[in-house]
Parts: C-alpha cells; sequence; structure tokens
C-alpha cells in the first residue's frame, strides 16, 4: 500500500497540527486527522501509538542523532561544550521549521498531558546525553548536571527563539544562553 | 466528620505508598487505599483528585514555602545563590523521611505517567522560582536559566541521596552539587 501514500507520516503530523490549531487537541479525533491527509485511520495507527505521539514523531531519531554527535566531539572538549556542540547543529535543522514549531508549540502549552509528555521527553534526552557523557568518561554528578544544564538552556534558547521575530538564528541564541547560564552559575 | 479522622490526608498517603510498593501503582484502587487507611473513598476524594495525585499531596505547598524563600534571600545575592539558598532548608525538611521518599522514588520510577506527572510538578517550581527571581529584578533568560538550574541541581543531588547509604546530609549533596554545576558549567 505505501506506494500510494507517499509521505503518508509528514502528511498526517501535518493534518494533526492544523486540526489541533483549528479545534483545539482534545476536541480532534485520528479519525479527523486521517481524513484530513487523505489516509486511513489504520494507517494512522500504523505510524503513531495514539493522537499525542503525532506531536513526537522525531523525538526518537532525534535523541539518537545528538547522542551519536555527543559521542564524536573532541575528547578534549569540556562536558558541557561537548554537550553544547551536540545540540547546536538543531539551529539548522529547525531554521525552516519556526511557524510549524511555534504552532506545536501553543498546543503543548494549551494541554497539560502534552506538556508532561514533552517533560518526559526532554528527561529521556537528558538522560542520553549524560549516557553519552559518562561513555566519555565524564562522572556523576557531573554527567548528569552538565545534560541538564545543557538540555535546560537549549529549552530557554528554543522559547526565546519561538517567541521572538525569527530574525536571530536559534543555534545564536543557544550559544547567548550557555554564556549566560555560564555567568549565572559564576554567581555574577 | 473530621474529629473521627484525625490526619486522614497523612493516613491515606502512607496506606497509597504502602500498596504501590506491595502491589504495585496500577493494581491498586482508590477502595483498597481508603480501605487500608480505615477511611472511605468518599474522604479519599476529598484530599486528592485522584490516586495519582495521592503522590504529590505536598508539592503545591513545598513550591509556596520555596518562592517565599526566595523572595527572602538577601537583595545582594546573585541568582543562582538565591535559588541555592530557597532550596537549602528541604534537607532538613526530608531528613526523617528518606525511606517514605526512597520508596516513593522507585514507585514514580516505575510508570511513566507517575514520572510525566512528577517532571511537571518540577517544571512547575521551576517556573515559579524563575518567577520569584524576576521579582528581584533578574532579567530574562538569567531568570528561567538559574531557576532550571537550580532545580536539576536539587534533582540530582535528591537522586544521590535516595541511592546512598542515608549518611551524608541531603543539603550537604546540594551543596556540592551545586560546586559541581559551577566547575562543569566553567568549562573545567
Amino acid at each position: 500500500m505505501s506506494r500510494w501514500e507517499p509521505n503518508g507520516r509528514g502528511r498526517l503530523e501535518q493534518a494533526a497540527l492544523e486540526l489541533y490549531v483549528e479545534r483545539g487537541y482534545e476536541q480532534t479525533t485520528v479519525a479527523e486527522i486521517a481524513k484530513r491527509a487523505g489516509l486511513t485511520e489504520r494507517t494512522f495507527f500504523r505510524h503513531f501509538a495514539d493522537k499525542r505521539e503525532v506531536l513526537f514523531g522525531g523525538a526518537e531519531a532525534l535523541q539518537e542523532l545528538l547522542v551519536s554527535r555527543l559521542a564524536e566531539a573532541p575528547a578534549s572538549a569540556a562536558p558541557i561544550d561537548a554537550v553544547a556542540a551536540a545540540l547546536d547543529p538543531l539551529g539548522a535543522h529547525f531554521r525552516a521549521l519556526r511557524e510549524p514549531a511555534r504552532l506545536r508549540q501553543s498546543v503543548i502549552a494549551a494541554n497539560t498531558e502534552l506538556q508532561e509528555r514533552e517533560l518526559i521527553k526532554l528527561a529521556s534526552l537528558a538522560a542520553a546525553l549524560a549516557g553519552a557523557l559518562r561513555g566519555r568518561g565524564v562522572g556523576e554528578p557531573a554527567a548528569s548536571l552538565a545534560a541538564e544544564a545543557g538540555v535546560a538552556v537549549f529549552r530557554v534558547a528554543f522559547e526565546t527563539w519561538i517567541g521572538g521575530n525569527g530574525e536571530r538564528d536559534l543555534s545564536e541564541i543557544a550559544r547567548e544562553s550557555l554564556a549566560e547560564l555560564r555567568s549565572v552559575t559564576a554567581g555574577t
């Protein structure tokens, strides 16, 4: 069947986002998402476990990518710099996706269940990055703290980027946020 | 009725924790919790919205306490130090509660739904602390970063404390974790 459904996954994601914005997340059914995408409910459930997961489709692949990038950072890099280097290319990844990312954040912000899912994905990312740091020989609690701090920096930068006018690059904002964290933790 | 139910809330919390450890969170019903506590289901629902909330009963009061402590920190304190000062008395608060805290963490760790609830409570705490920092004149993103970093430090310290042998004080571990974060973010 798949040759009749080019990019079915992407179409479902886009249809879901549109409907969540138009009608609200809770009011939207899987049947409506599938219909908007021109696909069947069965196809939806081949791609996503439920209507919540359709907003988090890329999370696992993204996490794997970031962890492998962290493993590739120079051996001499300090833990927080290795985390920052791993997260940096996200700026380029999201560059053309600011509007869908902004819409997605607005849907998530309006629903506790979605906020919880977002938070557990971020916690999972931080844990995976901490594991990758331990694999580089970083001890605990330094590995967990560097990973948590790196993810917090990125989250704050992402919100700034989403809330701004789009003129500044996400990577640039993230680098500034890291500098700000350094200043904040230095107690200045 | 309340004079027949001394500390009903605490008895329900203890009964729930015991049952979640013995039988698992998902296998335990509100009826069983109420019975173990010697109370009725109706009393349970007067205190808690659902069997998930019974594990998070103190979160709001704790958050208010920490926010008011942050407001009381010396005006000269740097943001991260004000956050650390606000969180520091948690060590004394939890000192006699290490075993129930350890059991509670083991129940939460075994269930995604509970992990999500825990994460949103911590995110809410970080947001409240960031708001209190803004009230002290700290700008963004410094306020959010200091609050997120402070909560991350405390979380990591809490896990270390729970996982240890209980000889070291939580506050002491938290102070060490903050020193470790300073070192990690300094890139050393």
